[in-house]
């Protein structure tokens, strides 16, 4: 899967993300139709993708979230596949999924359809393709609300325009360590950028993890916001990588201390909350970087980060009490730590 | 080394300890004798027992504190070969030790002699029977201060009688985690039992490690004492055993979270002050007691337990600088770690 690779600048990229907001013409927007129009939204797009001429229908396949338990949809929200706001139960919803979960389509979240299709490491270009592939698929067999003057009409004015978002998710651990994060989100916000805890709006930086995205949709072309985007982030990468290496050279073994005292307790501990596993892996994840461990690999810090999540440990181990979770992600984790020691 | 062995009871009682005070006819107590008494002191008690007829001439040695770096004095003291007060410059001072250091013979310290011999666990019978051996050998070569009805005369009242002071080092890690220590404290200083820190009185009891020692001196024979003294260890054991169980059972996971991830800490940490470690090591010991760490033998925590302290550590590796030593404790503790592992 997509999220447990390290890619392109996987020291500080763990992942990128397009996503393309898009409404069907004629339909209301989600929060206006009614349960008969939002059927409709999901026929329509299974229709195009999974139709047997469309190029995806033997690596896709759609989810019907009505019909799962809401700790399923929590796991898919904490691997990113889907927003939060597609756990509520107000409407009929559904999933358009590629089998390497690196497309996924939500239907009636906020607008009708959200092509979000994501990678390991920086490869915005990337995703950027692939999510056109799609949005020009389902625009040959669905007419799609779009305007001469505004471009592609969203519920949230704020999307109108591109409909696009292009997001990374960064691991910044010396820019939160330093106290240097605020006032970079500061310069970011004044160039259109936003940076969010992991989880997006709202969400706390868990593990040092952060969310950022382009917010401007409204007058410049796709290729303009991404190019711009991407220069914006390789700027962030780049400072993130210097501050690293000052902070360690200042403090050398207080540093290695406070880091591998961390590894020591990943390794030992017998129960461990999913914060605590957070920043514990945040520390793991930087003591890699800083070539302090070498004996785990980026990887595998990727993998054990959705792998201690709750949804997850309550989906793959039927285990609904939180004391035992924390009792079951320490073993979680400690096996993993072992295998590739 | 006797210091480093897990002897009887182990567990609980990491050595056994006995000594006598004793003072010369004739020569006044060290506090008032001048220097050309207290060099007639030493020259006596080195040739009662280094010349060629003694049984001990080829085990002991004598060391002369006055020709010696106070690291290495403090080194002495770490490893309980003589008392905090031989530190001072203020006499002429010098130690009679044997080769496994299980009987030394402090010269000049409160009073002339105090003889003291030492074992791993619980060994007062021994330690009785090698302090009875050696004091009768000096008293076949030196006149000692004894009066018919007070008994041997001391330079502090509270040791005039018999002179002698039997002590267990205990490590009780369940009494002082449920707060049970100061009641028995009371308890036990009414039958004329202290309990102390780790160096003694006034010191702070370092790793859950106390002294406990007989404080009466007068009015019964040293067997009555030493009798009286072995059952009152004896209860505290199995009580500090009951209660080790007893707590581990109330809380066991959280228990083992927290002794596990202290194994953890010791075992990566870069650098470790000598307070935490003797906390981390007073964790490991009783992790191994309640048999969660196999790998681990006591003896190796026994050792670690001296290796960590400051003044052996600058003795052995010649490091001044405390936070230079902080690693190399951290050091030293991995190592012996990994060896047993």
């Amino acid at each position: 899967m997509w999220y447990t690779e390290c890619g392109k600048d996987g020291d500080v990229v763990l992942s990128s993300r397009v996503r393309l907001a898009r409404n069907i013409k004629g339909i209301p927007f989600p929060a206006r139709a009614d349960e008969k129009q939002q059927e409709e939204v999901i026929e329509k797009c299974k229709e195009a993708l999974l139709d047997k001429k469309s190029p995806y229908h033997k690596t896709m396949y759609y989810i019907d979230l009505g019909a799962m338990e809401d700790f399923e949809k929590q796991a898919l929200a904490e691997r990113h596949l889907m927003s939060p706001q597609m756990l509520e139960h107000d409407k009929k919803r559904g999933l358009l999924l590629s089998n390497d979960n690196a497309i996924s389509i939500m239907l009636n979240e906020e607008d009708h359809i959200r092509i979000q299709t994501m990678a390991p490491g920086f490869e915005i270009d990337r995703c950027f393709a692939e999510a056109n592939a799609v949005d020009d698929l389902i625009a040959g067999s669905v007419a799609i609300a779009f305007d001469e003057q505004y471009g592609y009409l969203t519920c949230c004015p704020t999307n109108v325009g591109t409909g696009m978002r292009a997001s990374v998710m960064l691991h910044l651990p010396a820019m939160t360590m330093s106290g240097t994060l605020s006032s970079i989100s500061n310069s970011l916000s004044q160039l259109g950028i936003t940076i969010r805890g992991i989880y997006g709006e709202g969400s706390k930086a868990l593990g040092n993890i952060y969310q950022i995205s382009n917010q401007l949709t409204l007058g410049e072309t796709e290729e303009d916001i991404i190019d711009k985007f991407k220069q914006i982030v390789a700027d962030v990468v780049e400072k993130e990588r210097e501050l690293r290496q000052r902070i360690y050279e200042a403090e050398k073994f207080s540093f290695e201390d406070k880091l591998m005292r961390s590894f020591g307790v990943l390794k030992f501990a017998v129960a461990m909350s999913s914060d605590e596993a957070m920043k514990r892996l945040s520390d793991l994840r930087f003591s890699i970087n800083l070539g302090l461990i070498k004996e785990v690999s980026l990887e595998t810090v990727n993998r054990l980060t959705y792998d201690v999540m709750p949804a997850n440990i309550i989906q793959k181990y039927n285990i609904h009490d939180a004391k035992e979770r924390d009792l079951k992600r320490a073993e979680i984790i400690k096996e993993a730590l072992e295998k590739t020691s």
